[in-house]
């Protein structure tokens, strides 16, 4: 039987030469696993020789230790007393600044019940989940432009209510790739949930349940595919998102998974992040609580290098999602062979231009529809926000509505943010951060909270608009003059021709 | 001979099978009368065992507790020294944040006399009322988006003064609907007015007559139309705002009853706000001071029903005035009804674009006018200021105006914005919070205090334009182009030919 | 001889019926001049009773006080050692909020020398003038939004710098009217320069006459116009500013006077404040320091009265003055009538639109110049920036800028707004509240100091441009298209039409 | 030998008869010399009788001393004992306020592994140079409306990201004006690096080879170029900048100096400011740890004086710099002057205007390229942000592109802003203060954290756009709507007729 190992001892194993770990009580051998290691052999040399549960735990599906490990890795338990006693857990400030919690001290939120809206919900979320995960959820590039923007653009726009219209009935139902779902609002596939709550991705999946709502299972899942759909009543709709890996046999093998789960209606094609951006917010609070030495996400700028290195992805944790993720997808190469793996509907996420649209529509059917998203504004900052990309689509290729379906995503706050999309011509729209604050602020019953008040407010929405039904919603309902003023004008960049010839190098 | 009942008594009486309420020191059981409630069960359960006259006495007329209850639900006297001790009224701090008090202290302001403008009259409002009236009159919808563009969208048109004419005579008297009026300025039909200051709706009639104003009544008024109009002078003008509701025949005995007050010169019917806008303060400031369970209005958006459930409808003051509206207004029917049942000149009040303005001029001289509203910005948020619905119908189907009178509404703070409105083609300006804020501020002579300010700055604003009569205020008054570069634009939105169709299903 | 009075007797004369007051160390009756004054009587009884030299003085010309009342009514000295022990000034605390005072302790200017600009010369100024001058000098209408464009506009234009271009020498002389002046900028008509300082307007025009600047002489100056030029240099060149009086014959014995004065080089005619504009800031501080009953000025807005009442114009320095001015000019009656009392060249100021400009270059040669202005926003709050008419005079009527001389004022706080200006079309540039602030830093030195550091500002933004002299600017060398986009489009207005005939029949 | 000096006795040499300084440890007698300073006398007279090495060290290069002095000047050295006891440093609180300490309290940033963006490098800096030197660095003329507006325009241009593309391999290499550069980022030409850190601009150089960036060199560079080049590696590339003097035959001195250093590829002369700007913030700061009377360069606007009066130039380190810069250069008569005493590619710094850039293509191949610059935001208040005039190329006269090349600076704080610039056209994109604060944060290391930082963040941008080489950047790239709204409008600008004969009359 294995032997009981003291801190003292595990301690002497930091380097690359040897490494050991504790989790879960358990010290492991880790060395040989240092080159492999998806997210780069750095991230794990940081936590060499200490109790790394707490780290480990929230962003690794169950099954990562004994997948990646050999069984003879795991050298035996520790010895709990030997442990140091954990400091002020830096989560019990929440890491923020004195103003930061000044603001919160007034018009305090404390339970799901108080929240009326989607701010609240973030606010009591911010509360109750520590520092890191607040960090990973609220970030965005830079200088956070593009997240600002998302947020703005709806406000922007004004509704056009029609009256002396019935409006005795509404219903939010419509159809998803021909699925039938009771909203028009669907979960984005937002990573890492259980850092939020252990209730994690399935407890979204339940939610989602009551309300008839569709859920995108991110590749980065910290929980299995398997796990979130594993109690689904029939005709709950999921979608998979594959962000294909360097090594194309682990997408394979994902794939050949996922195929075999019914409940799972469509495969969901990242595009919009083919190297991470630079989420400052998510590099600081990494930080925190972990007297670790840091290599930030600029050093990638290195003198000597232009190629990208994984190994030195270890800005955040955002960073540390995209170790082996494949940069070198393309329109001819990428679409037959990921249908050679699937016979699912393909969905491509990221569209951020009209050109890049139209190029999608002409793929049509092997592409069955695009989301126009610019990541949360978490990949490019200052990429527009999906209404731009709407309009520019509507004004420059409108045939694409028609041929498949186009789904946005980013800055939802208020189910009349919902609406106006449809009336621009969305067929579905997702949200991301608000199910994860929900999560945070209370398992799954805070991401119903999220749908129930979403539900209400669109309900509302459409019926002063004097419409039924969401398919009936137009461009007539809304004044988005303030965007159109606002978007790609071909007319000023005549560099559109040569542009013409590059959109039919790529069908 | 009654009973007299102690407060503890009464405390057992708290359950939808047995629930008493204390009224005025009477106790009642309300029980059988708890399915009629227009505003549901619920609020009267939250007020069950308590006496509720402070609740209950500002937002019902007198009378309706004999209409609504049988003599026997009547039980008896209370015991005035059994109820609980009075706990600290939440108008003393008026439920305002540290830092509202803060910016008041600064600069205090605590007379009308010393009240210079409509936000002076707002200061000192918000000190004198509870903060259950202030959330009432101070919210409106979700972000209040809407609110603040009706506020700022007139300070974005600049006036062009005339210089070298003659203005020593200066004339703020038009006609309304063909009823001579001293002001161009009217008294939107707010509710709730007692909520503010005992002098109520009958206190604005009294300013309204002293000013030669044009008031409109509230189909919610915390007072009579009898009341109202009861002591009016000759040629004093009111109107009557009509929220018809689900059992018509209510509707059409009010109507009866209206016809008979000669005072009363048309009929107002609201189609703004066909089910309630989410109005939050309202919603949390009902909470404070009332130790109760609270079930918000989000609830509504539930998972598992889509129609609008009055019962539900708790969540605050401006929800409960809905209860019993009917949602299944049209053009092609609710006209024709209600000519069945009044003579006078139907203005309809709500119209939010050019497209239901032109319908409605279709229908004169069924329709006489239209007043161009938001609601305050509380019934749906982002919806267009008057101002915007105004230069739509200017650019669109300037017809309209020869063919009805078109009034505004919302966000009216200045002489100017008064003025502004009347050049770009209103006939009438409503306002709506102004004269509720001036009887908070001190009754029925803070109203005249808002419309002695208000008539001052007209004066003054038409002087400095050059010109005698409000008659003569024209486009070249203003430059309005900031809006016009805002309006709603046809070109970039093709779906205006199914529109077309739309307006002629209409007619 | 006449009796020493003790302050007890004089109190006793406070009523309409007995009036004393107090001024310059005797005790004066002006019972019978109550009716007489420009004022209104109210200011009077205000003062009746005390010692009210420090109102009287600063606003009013040496010798009013002979010219107004007859040699009985000064009744005799009054005993110093009677009089009340003055209180602690309101001027040492300047009246200014903690929060303005806060703002000041930092980053504190304390002396012309270290005055860079405009804005320090301002700080300057109002921590040592007292609080009704700078309620007087700061205030403007309403909300203070012309205002702000004033000065906001500029900053939106951007410069146009040509390179490669020689400017070892470069000169700011220029004509205005056909005199020679070194600068394009003077000294607009304010009123009541000795509120700020003893050195009042003649000490403006000293530090004018150092730096070659043409200043003209407001109506209300605390001086007399022979006191104002007395010691003028042969070629300073003064304008002097007429508000026409109800009483004609008054103004035309003051333009018999001033056609004498050989400095005076044009006659003003001031033609944006037929009627005074609502000047809250001024009116609050009014009451400061004196324990007065107020009456408002929005009284006059009464509910019985739509003629103005001078009686009633109480509402602060600013509004004391419009007493007595005519509101009945006219383009076909006024300016004949002025030609046949001075055969000066008149300039008309507070022209604000490009309708009028054209009217009055179709006067010319009576007419031989304009000054665009909306009073320093004092007049009609949200009137145009004087840039907005400049532009719109460029677009729908050029022609009148070779026809006769267009100066604008309002809002210039940088050389650089004075050059865009310029470049735009003016002739010539006129600052207000920066000598008045100048002469509350320092007297004439601190008008000095105003022009010093204006004069050094615009060569430099001159040499920057690539320009000699100021004839070159023009409309190259400004980007003027954040103001183009605002401009009254009179496409949208097809009110013109009409307008048209209006034009017409003002000729 | 030289005899030993005491304070005292320098101290009676403090007048323009006789004027001793000491400097590195020596007494000089500078009296002759008072005349031909560059900066003019008085700078020297504020420092006169003083220990001055503090001053006159960061901002002479070596040498100067000796070139400027005979001999004999040098009396002797100072006895160190008798100095007055130094002062508490006023960069010891950096001379900054209350205000400002307090926001970097929050959120400190204390080593260069911390800063993750420039910002953060601004901020570190902040803390760690002095006052004179962080006044010169961030001060920008007047109201810092062209600084600000150089930092804002990029944020409002939004990015055009292209999915689906291959992005394995990126490049950051391009060629300036022939040469090869790994970066299309260059170091601009900013004066005084040992103001900030002892390494210089030869620290800056080190930090360009490591990272194939090319460098400017400052006229006013505080080290010689000898010193600056002196260990370049092959290939690195230095640009010298000009500022052509009133004697000529010094600027033909020193351009037969740089002539010989090969590593000096091409002469950038600059044109943008013929003279100083108003920097408010350095004039400011100019006067803290020096108790100097001061005599600001406001006063060079004096009442009698025309001429820029080199003498008077005493406002702040920037404006001493120009002492001696020639005003008169024109495009016919300095550019063949420049050609007959260098045969080095030629490239004009400071454009603003797209005629002026129009004019510089006409000179090809005299002039090889041109510089977009408003100096940053130094010279004119209000000159447009380079971006602007880029557009403006664009739109009127885009043959520029093609003929000559044309680079951007001001304002770059992100690797997006770089791309941006790519984008519109610029070949080549410049930063000024960020080198400078990165100096200031960490001498050599700084300036490569700096470069650092943008590399990798201009890598992730060109990675996400979908590009592999800086060359393929285009317009379809970007939208710049926001900016293309703003630029000038020939067509409201009639005065463009004359400008074509003025442009002609260049060439």
């Amino acid at each position: 039987m294995a032997k009981t190992y003291t801190f003292n001892e595990v301690q002497q194993h930091r380097s690359p030469e040897s490494c050991w770990v504790i989790l879960y009580g358990n010290v492991y051998d880790v060395t040989s696993f240092l080159p492999n290691h998806p997210g780069g052999s750095k991230i794990i040399l940081q936590l060499a020789g200490t109790e790394a549960t707490e780290e480990y735990d929230p962003i690794h599906p169950p099954g990562t230790l004994e997948d990646s490990l050999p069984p003879e890795a795991k050298l035996g338990p520790i010895d709990p007393s030997t442990l140091p006693k954990e400091e002020k857990s830096p989560a019990q400030d929440g890491g923020k600044t004195k103003k930061e919690q000044e603001e919160e001290s007034e018009d305090a939120i404390n339970s799901l019940e108080e929240c009326l809206n989607l701010n609240d919900i973030e606010r009591l979320a911010t509360k109750k989940i520590n520092r890191k995960a607040w960090g990973y959820y609220y970030s965005a590039s830079d200088d956070l432009i593009s997240k600002r923007l998302n947020n703005s653009v709806y406000s922007s726009i004004l509704m056009r209510p029609r009256v002396f219209v019935d409006c005795t009935t509404c219903s939010t139902s419509t159809t998803l790739l021909g699925n039938p779902v009771n909203l028009p609002i669907y979960v984005s596939p937002a990573a890492m949930a259980r850092l939020g709550h252990p209730d994690g991705e399935h407890g979204i999946a339940q939610a989602c349940a009551k309300f008839g709502a569709m859920q995108l299972i991110s590749h980065n899942a910290s929980q299995t595919p398997e796990q979130i759909v594993a109690d689904a009543p029939e005709g709950q709709v999921f979608g998979w998102q594959i962000y294909v890996q360097q090594d194309r046999k682990k997408s394979e093998a994902f794939l050949a998974r996922v195929n075999k789960l019914k409940a799972i209606k469509f495969i969901c094609l990242t595009l919009d992040a083919p190297v991470p951006g630079k989420r400052e917010h998510d590099e600081r609070s990494k930080n925190v609580g972990a007297n670790l030495a840091v290599r930030s996400s600029v050093q990638e700028g290195s003198a000597s290098t232009t190629s990208p290195d994984p190994a030195a992805a270890s800005g955040g944790v955002g960073k540390a999602l995209f170790a082996g993720t494949a940069p070198d997808l393309t329109w001819k190469t990428t679409l037959p062979w990921l249908r050679r793996h699937t016979d699912l509907p393909i969905i491509l996420k990221g569209i951020q231009t009209h050109e890049d649209a139209y190029i999608a529509s002409c793929y049509s059917p092997l592409v069955s529809g695009i989301i126009l998203s610019n990541h949360g504004g978490r990949a490019m900052d200052t990429a527009p926000p999906a209404i731009h990309t709407l309009l520019e689509i509507r004004k420059y290729c409108p045939s694409v509505f028609t041929t498949i379906e186009v789904w946005v995503d980013g800055g939802i706050k208020r189910g009349t943010d919902v609406v106006k999309a449809l009336c621009l011509g969305a067929k579905g729209v997702g949200i991301g951060r608000a199910p994860l604050f929900g999560l945070g602020a209370g398992g799954r019953e805070g991401v119903e909270r999220v749908l129930e008040i979403l539900k209400g407010e669109v309900e509302t929405a459409i019926r002063l608009l004097g419409v039924e039904r969401v398919e009936e919603l137009g461009l007539r309902h809304v004044n988005a003059r303030a965007v159109e003023n606002m978007i790609f004008d071909a007319v000023e960049n005549p560099g559109r021709e040569r542009w013409g010839m590059w959109v039919r190098s790529k069908l």
